[in-house]
């Protein structure tokens, strides 16, 4: 019997770590990666990079949910005219990233999708980072919405959440040990064609290399890694004599 | 304080009545209809002309979700080659009609919407008939997906389904108490200029108004009433001395 499953892969280090981690443990891996018509739309060309990278491109599919931002409202991400707040990814202004209801919607078609193609799992690379700001990457949370899955589809599609324990550090790690081209994830909520090195996901991600204890291989805007290194060794997230 | 809240409208004479229903107890109906790429895609401009009728036809939303087609596979309801099953709406051949995760992902987008626009609660107009076929329409489901929508939204936007233990012939009763342009809702899967009479859900919709006691207002083709009657009193299902 075949065991697949579908990714929900934004392209991030996250997810893109998650890739490379459950083809270990699947036959088939299908990534799905979704246009919601942010801000940082060039995310989606990183998720391609990347599934082609751990050889997934054909199963690669991109879903284009951009006529949400219509319905879905008030997130920095979607609004042109509201901006990214830079700093600390847990700062309470991180609160203007959110995206009502992402991670539902999101999670719900790549169950659907799961179902027609039969997979019966579906996986989410939340990680415990994400808990404070977003409340639809909190542990329970995610067993809510599998359970709705569960007893939603007649195949009983589950969704897993490997790293809602885990940090972000070791999920840097561990993208370093299965040597997924870090290089070519992208974070940054900008979208410019550097990571800016300032925005709250930016300096989350630095902070995660810089904790995981390796060089990283990112190209940050002139002055952007600089900028999140001060702002953490003031803040005590990283430790300069590590 | 204004109550206000989202409806999942699909144009069919349930979600229709929901909205007569509900907005005796709000201050603001947001009807919202999804084109999903259904074969009976002009239960959209039902859903409109309802709204409308409503005094809601301000606040009534189309979503566009056509794109999802090629990602929720194997429903007669959305790929043209697979044809509608003839019969009973219980019957195990309306299968063919799931559309995978269906109801997780249009409950999901209006719990967006309604955490977007601050409205509390979302409805649907499932109902006890649909549990058999559809595993979405479940009140295990139901409680789930409510569940997960509080724990993942900021404003704890919950899922009602008033008639989750209601036939839909008390639905029918209803939608006739209320004055509902009952002529106007569209059930039909086959998306054709009248109702067939002979799919699943017209000959459900058959049963319904008849067991509801009232002469039935809908144009449906030429046979196709008569086809409904004849198997639902084969199948017990109406009392022909009623």
């Amino acid at each position: 019997m075949t065991i697949s499953a579908v990714v929900l892969h934004s392209g991030g280090l996250d997810s893109s770590t998650l890739l490379y981690d459950i083809r270990r443990y699947h036959d088939k891996v299908h990534p799905l990666t979704i246009n919601y018509g942010q801000r940082h739309e060039k995310e989606t060309v990183n998720a391609y990079k990347i599934a082609i990278a751990a050889g997934m491109g054909h199963e690669w599919k991109l879903v284009d949910l951009s006529s949400l931002t219509a319905f879905l409202h008030g997130s920095a991400l979607t609004s042109p005219d509201i901006p990214v707040s830079h700093g600390l990814y847990d700062d309470a202004s991180m609160k203007s990233t959110v995206v009502p209801n992402r991670n539902m919607i999101f999670l719900s078609i790549a169950v659907g999708f799961a179902q027609s193609i039969g997979a019966k799992y579906v996986y989410t690379a939340v990680h415990s980072g994400d808990h404070l700001i977003y409340a639809d990457c909190r542990p329970e949370f995610i067993y809510a919405v599998s359970n709705a899955a569960v007893l939603g589809t007649d195949n009983k599609v589950a969704i897993a959440a490997p790293y809602v324990y885990k940090d972000k550090t070791y999920i840097a790690r561990l993208a370093r040990k299965l040597a997924v081209p870090i290089e070519d994830t992208w974070s940054c909520y900008e979208g410019k064609s550097l990571h800016c090195g300032r925005c709250g996901t930016c300096v989350e991600r630095i902070e995660a290399i810089y904790n995981a204890g390796f060089v990283d291989p990112t190209e940050y805007e002139l002055g952007g890694y600089e900028y999140a290194i001060d702002l953490l060794t003031v803040a005590g997230k990283i430790n300069e004599s590590e």
